[in-house]
């Protein structure tokens, strides 16, 4: 065996360190946010810090439980890199820093506006990657007893017993009309300038043209089922490996943001590409894979076969019907 | 007493009645999902039925648990009224019907897109109606296990023994700048017709506003902390209860799914006016009380006392700053 093959023993034995991570760490963050609550508040409310804008805050929470992770994995894989929210937000470089070594890439909380004002959605979300793939992912959403977790080649779990899929026999293919039927998750996110045909003002468009009707916007309106937002792109990741979302678009986010949703996905049959259509080659433009630290990402759920169809056929058509109704954004960034 | 008179002891009885009943009926909806996950979803999956387009789904469930919760009411309480969502849906009138008599109005379950995908953010929603005022609020996401209610004079509860709003010594004014630094709650629902200046251009006309940087969008910019959106009013009310979400905004929907998350909120402290604003007078109209039948309500989270106002002063003036970034809103109705 090579230094950086890793065996099926090992990385299960990885897996089931992940999980225990990921309870423990959870775990932490519901205690921070239970002490907040009711009486106890006052004296022990964390301070937060301000860092972009305000839409952009910190908490000391997401320090403690990133270091509390870091330490717990560089005690028990010494050799293994490691790629966190917080101790990378301090850094200067932006670059994409994964190679193909087995690395961790991990956010504390992701969902931290959504904690701030204890909105039950945000989580925990571990990654383990090994040559540029995400292999192994957990999340934990304490306030929601939500917990996921995937190993490649030992399926995706909801709450330990739960396959995901969470339909599944069969697993329903993606609708007909797609992304008619579908639910449709999205995220305004921090980017809120207000520029003509800034970010904001082109994810506005693209999510405008999913949810109008059927021949509305010029014949791009999608007449999606629902529009959704959390505020959670790891659980967004979440949900459309459940299949309770249909389809993910977002640009904006980091790998860190969407590893460990990314490798349970995956696990549970979903497709993940990128964001960006390849104007004007919709229908022809290869599907490739997507790129962890692209920041820009379009998941497709699990879908199963139909007459007609395979279930990845049907996930494809999805993604070019997306893509036809979607715009560019600009979020470039170096080693990606 | 008169007869249309309701005592203490009475109106708690009903409450702990309401209670009971909202656990039972959502641990039908549970079964009914728990039913198409995993393997034994095909053989009872449900049918579901088409009502005004693809948006608009209803399920059998929904018919059941309807049913179920008037049975249990009409033997218990043969004198009450009762307004229900499939009911109402199937009959002719679009008139809001209730009155001075005491009423009970249900949606059984509101969320319904999610519950057809599984996406956990469904409930039921029970309110108590007396002299037109919802006095007896009860909510049960029974995916997330998240369980609200409050009655009038005992307190707003979260999972039986958490008070409402979550952080409450002290309960958080809002904030200074709001909508800056506010999670914002909105829905795109299922009025999805492209007309340049119909609701759903004026809804995202409005959602833009409240995200947008300030000083832009001509001043309106909000820099709201966050835009959420989750499929339900009924638990977008429950979250604005809780203080989690700071500001809900929405046209279109109807008594029932918000007559219990009104009860819950108002008693938790919280402020529910109109959606529709008085264009040009934002800043000396009258905030009036909630007209339960309006379908265009605006809901701001209980907010404790500042050096310098009132919790109901900043409420007011979070309201005031509302309606000067939104639209009016076309949802005319008889009778409310």
């Amino acid at each position: 065996m090579a230094d950086n093959d890793i065996s099926r023993a090992e990385l299960d034995e990885i897996y089931a360190f992940a999980i225990q991570l990921g309870k423990d760490a959870g775990r932490m963050l519901m205690a921070a946010a239970q002490a907040r609550m009711g009486d106890a508040g006052s004296s022990i409310q964390k301070a937060h810090v301000q860092k972009m804008n305000a839409v952009d805050l910190v908490t000391e929470t997401d320090e403690d439980v990133e270091a509390y992770i870091k330490s717990q994995i560089t005690a028990r894989y010494p050799a293994h890199q490691f790629v966190g929210e917080e101790s990378y937000s301090k850094g200067s470089s932006r670059d994409y820093l994964i190679d193909d070594a087995p690395t961790w890439c991990v956010d504390p909380l992701d969902g931290t506006v959504n904690y701030i004002h204890l909105f039950p959605m945000f989580c925990v979300s571990i990654a383990f990657i090994h040559r540029s793939k995400p292999l192994i992912g957990v999340i934990y959403a304490p306030f929601l007893n939500q917990f996921f977790a995937a190993c490649q080649g030992r399926g995706a779990w909801f709450n330990d017993s739960q396959a995901l899929p969470l339909v599944r026999n069969p697993v329903p293919p993606m609708p007909e009309k797609a992304p008619a039927g579908c639910v449709f998750s999205c995220e305004w996110g921090k980017d809120r300038k207000d520029a003509p045909d800034g970010n904001m003002a082109r994810k506005v468009e693209s999510f405008v043209n999913m949810a109008a009707e059927l021949g509305g916007r010029q014949g791009r309106g999608g007449m999606v089922h629902g529009v959704r937002s959390l505020g959670s792109a790891t659980l967004d990741l979440a949900y459309v490996a459940m299949g309770s979302f249909d389809i993910w678009w977002e640009g904006g986010c980091w790998e860190w943001d969407v590893a460990a949703g990314i490798a349970i996905l995956l696990e549970a049959g979903g497709l993940v590409t990128t964001a960006d259509p390849p104007h004007p080659n919709e229908d022809t433009a290869p599907i490739e894979e997507v790129r962890l630290g692209s920041r820009l990402y379009l998941a497709i759920r699990p879908a199963g076969d139909s007459p007609t169809e395979t279930g990845r056929q049907s996930q494809e058509r999805t993604v070019r019907e997306v893509w036809k109704r979607v715009r560019n954004l600009d979020y470039n960034r170096p080693g990606a």
